[in-house]
């Protein structure tokens, strides 16, 4: 296996200077439980599906993974000598069921259809072709099941010259323009570490799902849903696309400022003690001109409040280099929690914040945003639960299933199968 | 105004070389009417909150956008010399009705709660605390309407030490850890170009308030829904989360490469004419060992096919200097497209596009992903439309509204008022 590049950071000496809540908020999660008792029939691997899936999971949803028996979900195994389930496979997968079915042999082909008969909602990102050439295209479907909510992730859009190429996260990015504007002005492009081109498609397409589902409460019928990763891209720059409205020209690279034109400050600032994510953001809005003079202050530096240098949105841009070093002198000599604390008790500011910093927050276990579950061959693991809170309450997570864990009972929940069928399709190795 | 930073990028000369369909698609697109009836009292501004009301309003919902009399939305007016609605502002206010009602004056308040009466949904990102000090927040419109989904975005999340604070993207994408993992490994943190910390988050309201629309057409009940940018964010990162599971160390930076690690080649490489954008993504997967003889193939290096520098994952990291210098040697003789076509033929392959070419590729207006639209003063504007398919339909884009626009219409429908009690509301200006 390849090891991932990684660098080491200690940690800074105010890690653990958040506050902790007085009334430490015991129970923060409580399902919400929206899509309680709808069927998803889960063909996804890696992420533009799964992470798709996985959040109709955590909303309620029975989402039945179907595996093939002999290894699973590509993204359960990334490196050859991995033994256990990838943290990836563990991020994408929780709260769901694992069923493995093999859909080369008819049989197992056939079970699938029956889930279908059964299933709201049915998933894929295959290779473009491929779900087809399985037997389970919308055309096939559709006609065992016509209020299906069919949804399929592919690279490129029906019509594009590239429809039956490959992607993955990085080619989406590439191709989708989130490269083009991400980096520093004067290097090449360089790919946003956040998975746009996955987790970015498969949350549009669950938008999409749900829209349908709402619908088919009054219609009854089922719909068929595509979307392309590089098309999927476009939705998340679009104001980059307003820049390049106005100047006709490619949106830029701009480190770390914002491509639409922020005035100063509009950046990241060194902070001690010197680590490769210690900086602070500080901006002041152009819709907040009481921002400025309210920075000066936060910074110790009231004497320059209505120096001509500084005094209008103009005069900043053009002192942006004097700007930078007045609030570097400030934040170099302090950690970047406290200048955000200080600094952002003014104007917006944060401090660059890194994963392994963001996985150890206290706060963050308190509010339930990153939850410990216990997994039965990775043990302790922390995961990022969906954001958002319902009545104050976060979703509750559950461990991603193991290979084939849940093939008994969802054969029983869906089929209504005995012990007996069961056991015989294990017998003949079709699940 | 502060004019945007740009570079100058002179076309590809393939830049129109994308095959035209022979039996172009006529009408591409279909209203998919999700939530036709559905009312949505529109409280947002900027990105984070109009993102969201954005794709209810193109999949059918009626939305009305409450503004300031004075101004509007401050997204509309982003530099103090702009005469006309900017860009930013067409590209989140879309298939909207806009409607100017003064919530300083008792009278406007009284109309807004009216509303609230009538809507399904009610949506806003104000800074925090303001929605409650207008008299607006969830214990009161849960009140007039028990049913109501009420949706909050803010910067930071409830129990969090800062929840107080304010955040713009560049915050958000700070403090949640997607700039620690952009950039180049040597270098300082690059903000992703994407606005993940707006429209990332809107995105995951959206799928929470229509969830919570699923649910109330069983209970009836309407539910308080909040997301913090900066929370959000996790859900995006989860990829290096994973890489910080296994190596318990901050995720790094990658440049164009991937964070968790790809084989080589995963990389961008340089295509002639050598513009800023002018590079190729190449990827093998370690799921499929075929692409490497694959892609040998593509590059006319078929003698290179068993050589042992290569024959293995394992080789190939230890050679990864020597397989890019393969690759360039054939990349930087060929502009990106060209590279593309051949490349992408055998393994994931992508140029880096850049928003220009996005803008104005025919084949994207052809399958109906960019649409031109006219707008009464900035004339004809192409925008990106919601990009999932709906039975192979896209949803047709129509103008943001001007300033008050549907004023008129707006409290005729919702509230049934006659042309007298809007005159008089126009004389008093309360609306």
């Amino acid at each position: 296996m390849i090891p991932p590049r990684s660098i080491s950071i200690p940690l800074p000496i105010s890690f653990r200077s958040f506050t902790l809540l007085e009334d430490p908020m015991t129970d923060m999660t409580m399902a919400p439980g929206c899509l309680t008792g709808i069927r998803v029939l889960d063909l996804t691997q890696f992420e533009a599906g799964t992470s798709c899936t996985q959040v109709l999971a955590w909303l309620g949803a029975d989402v039945a993974k179907v595996e093939n028996p002999t290894a699973g979900d590509p993204g359960r195994r990334l490196g050859p000598n991995n033994k256990k389930d990838d943290p990836y496979f563990l991020n994408y997968n929780s709260n769901k069921r694992s069923i493995t079915v093999n859909l080369k042999n008819p049989r197992g082909l056939e079970i699938v259809k029956d889930m279908a008969k059964k299933a709201d909602i049915f998933m894929e990102n295959f290779a473009p072709g491929a779900i087809e050439r399985l037997g389970l295209g919308y055309d096939v479907l559709s006609k065992i099941n016509p209020g299906i909510i069919y949804g399929q992730v592919k690279g490129f859009g029906e019509g594009s010259p590239y429809e039956k190429n490959l992607a993955f996260d990085m080619i989406a990015q590439a191709c989708g323009g989130t490269m083009s504007i991400t980096g520093e002005a004067d290097r090449r492009p360089a790919k946003p570490g956040p998975t746009i081109g996955d987790t970015g498609t498969g949350v549009l397409m669950l938008v999409s799902i749900l829209s349908a589902l709402y619908q088919r409460k009054e219609t009854g019928k089922g719909v068929h849903l595509q979307v392309a990763m590089q098309d999927a891209m476009l939705h998340y720059i679009r104001n980059s696309f307003g820049v390049t409205a106005k100047t006709g020209k490619a949106a830029p690279r701009a480190g770390a400022q914002s491509i639409s034109g922020g005035n100063p400050p509009c950046n990241i600032y060194p902070c001690a003690p010197g680590g490769p994510n210690d900086y602070v953001y500080v901006y002041t809005s152009r819709g907040n001109p009481e921002h400025w003079p309210r920075l000066l202050e936060a910074l110790g530096r009231k004497d320059l409040i209505g120096d001509p240098r500084f005094d209008t949105q103009e005069a900043r841009v053009k002192h942006e280099a004097e700007i930078d070093a007045v609030i570097t002198e400030f934040t170099s000599k302090r950690d970047k929690y406290e200048c955000m604390r200080i600094i952002g008790a003014a104007v917006p500011s944060g401090a660059v914040r890194d994963t392994h910093e963001l996985m150890h927050d206290p706060n963050f276990e308190e509010r339930g945003i990153i939850q410990a579950i216990q997994h039965p061959t990775n043990g302790t693991f922390r995961m990022a639960t969906w954001p958002v809170r319902f009545n104050h309450k976060v979703v509750p997570l559950k461990p991603a299933p193991l290979l084939g864990q849940h093939s008994d009972e969802v054969l029983k929940d869906w089929l209504g199968m005995d012990a007996g069928q069961v056991a015989a399709l294990h017998t003949d190795k079709i699940i």
